[in-house]
């Protein structure tokens, strides 16, 4: 076979450590991998860095913005961008956390507000200033939540002379009656408790109904105040879907039992736009579904039969904090340091390249002694060139 | 005293390690520190993250775009910025390199080429998609033309199936007789044969006249095919000393044996914008210079005489690729592997902070070893959101 792997983005991303770039954790290049790189070794593979702007089935066509490519199998894994459920115009004042794009930028605007705090004379604009909100109350939302706080009451507060990052005040706000819907009731209760301990104001059961750069609207009227905001309260599927001209629940496609599509034995759906039943949005899924559709297609190169696609249930983690975490394997349901030390242990593992691995590592160990942040770098701000009125 | 820090960075940058940034060796945040960390255990010094807008000499006052500082001694230091002399339309095409923001656009902008050239069926532009341009034969110019060859022949060479990085042409133009003017003849002409090891094309003694996105024309006629093109051909003083109200020379300010300006014994000038006969333009010279003017005023304040500013060449040494520098130290002059570990070695020592080191050090040690790159990340594109025209 001759495999032709096509991606708008250079690098493949561990997503979930995304929310430790976001609060200066890990630099950005730590959680990505060069897809060239991965593939190196596959004579048979060919990268393309494009944009996918539709998929023809019919004509069994993907159409680039460079281009296009025809196929005898396909295989789509575009996955989801943040859902504001209609309410695009928030993405302004809360971005999402999908991209190293955003983490960068969700990590500027942190640092900046903290910047800004420093400059401020007024002390109720400079309250506002460090207050945050994070909306959606899933493990990205906890995850980032946590880090916030760790990063205000530890890593910066000797840093500042006006600004007292230690007065930050973070809030969680989740829509839903508890935090982690994935996990059972005692781990969710045990994140919450978690999460307060450092500080961050947890809030479930409210529905945003308007944000800007001031603080967030909730149902009801109350106000929260924030001068920064981020979105992760949920994901819809990539509009890649609409292209496909086939019946679509809530965006993802129903897919068979092999994951192919209804009436396209020879076109895959996998990861989050994969609609199976009982089956979660999370990246060990899409993982197990890759491998699947690629045994499936093997299977029918071979002339044999498919197998139905089975998930293997590996556990959920999230982890709150320094030392903090609650982890479901299983039947078995733990929190506290033994969580965090196999949150920490599977992430290294999952974590791509030797490389990374061991710079991750070392900065986590660095970051638990000196409990500082190594990446407290605003980047993305204009290249060298007078920025004043005088230049 | 009272210390009131001004940037507008929230990081010290150690600019000699900007190339590996460029050419995808070291993550951004791997040679930058948070300003407010170095200065942290001194109580009586603030940070602000601000712009100067000007100083006010008469009135004692720095002028910033958030508000105003006065001041009773007054230390400037904003460096230079890239000199187009006079061209600053090349800038589109030819990028400086003297931020993080610009090296990770010319990080961009280089790893791009390679994708382009990858999708690109037309073996003509291939080619030119394939051939790079460093405009400037210093040290910067030197260090980045072999980065560039050595990304392209080594750590890319088998991640491509269309394109053959190991084609590429790699043209370090400078407009002097010859490269490294701060060098002797004799570690100039082996730094050029190292570069010409690596396949980089020299050219000597030839001025820029126009540069676009195809390439760069010569005085004389001569043109020389790029896709991507760095300006790295020189510096001018920053913008500000012309706020300052004093005769400048060439941008800069002649200061006074203390380093303070005529007339203004109260404010300093360091760094690039200070002309003190006989010093060239570099980083340890800078650090020794502030150094001298804070004894100045430590001077001043305990009412005895200030000492003139005298500068103690510790040395120039610049890298041209794997085991290749060029070092002069004192009287001493090497080249090779050994000038490289010399290099090595006091750029990890120069370097700030411990976790930067460890990860420096071990990356170097790995890409010593694998010839990779890990930072081959390329991101400054835009946040997800859906790029295509079906969004």
């Amino acid at each position: 076979v001759r495999v032709t792997l096509v991606d708008r983005e250079n690098h493949h991303l561990f997503q979930p450590l995304l929310y430790q770039v976001a609060t200066a954790g890990l630099s950005a290049t730590d959680i990505a991998s060069p897809i060239r790189s991965i593939v190196r070794d596959q004579a048979n593979t060919t990268v393309l860095m494009a944009e996918v702007e539709r998929v023809d089935l019919e004509g069994r066509r993907v159409i680039l913005d460079s281009g296009e490519l025809s196929y005898d199998y396909l295989v789509l894994a575009p996955g989801s961008l943040p859902n504001y459920f209609g309410h695009e115009e928030w993405r302004r004042d809360a971005p999402g956390l999908k991209s190293l794009g955003d983490a960068l930028e969700v990590r500027r605007r942190l640092l900046l507000a903290f910047e800004a705090a420093e400059r401020e004379p007024n002390a109720a604009r400079r309250a506002e200033l460090l207050s945050f909100a994070v909306i959606g109350g899933g493990p990205t939302g906890v995850e980032l939540a946590g880090a916030i706080a760790e990063l205000a009451k530890r890593a910066l507060r000797r840093d500042f002379r006006v600004a007292d990052p230690g007065s930050a005040r973070i809030h969680l706000v989740e829509a839903g009656t508890r935090l982690l819907s994935m996990f059972d009731d005692g781990l969710a209760e045990h994140a919450r408790r978690e999460l307060a301990e450092l500080g961050v104001d947890v809030i479930t059961g409210a529905r945003v109904v308007a944000i800007d750069d001031h603080g967030v609207a909730l149902e009801g009227g109350r106000m929260i105040e924030a001068a920064t905001t981020v979105w992760t309260a949920g994901v819809r599927p990539s509009p890649l879907a609409a292209s496909l001209g086939v019946p679509l629940v809530q965006g993802r496609v129903a897919v068979e039992q092999d994951l192919s599509i209804p009436g396209h034995p020879e076109a895959f759906v996998v990861g989050d736009l994969a609609l199976t039943s009982g089956v979660p949005q999370l990246g060990a899924v899409a993982v197990q579904e890759g491998q699947a559709a690629a045994a499936a297609i093997i299977a029918t190169l071979a002339s044999e039969p498919r197998q139905p696609f089975r998930y293997r249930d590996r556990g959920v983690m999230a982890t709150v904090g320094r030392s903090r975490a609650v982890a479901k394997i299983g039947q078995t349901r733990f929190h506290g340091l033994l969580a965090w030390l196999a949150w920490l242990f599977i992430h290294l593992v999952l974590l791509m390249g030797f490389r990374n691995r061991v710079v991750v590592f070392f900065t986590w160990v660095w970051s638990y002694v000196t409990f500082g942040r190594g990446a407290r770098v605003i980047t993305g701000i204009a290249p060298s060139q007078p920025r004043s009125a005088h230049a």
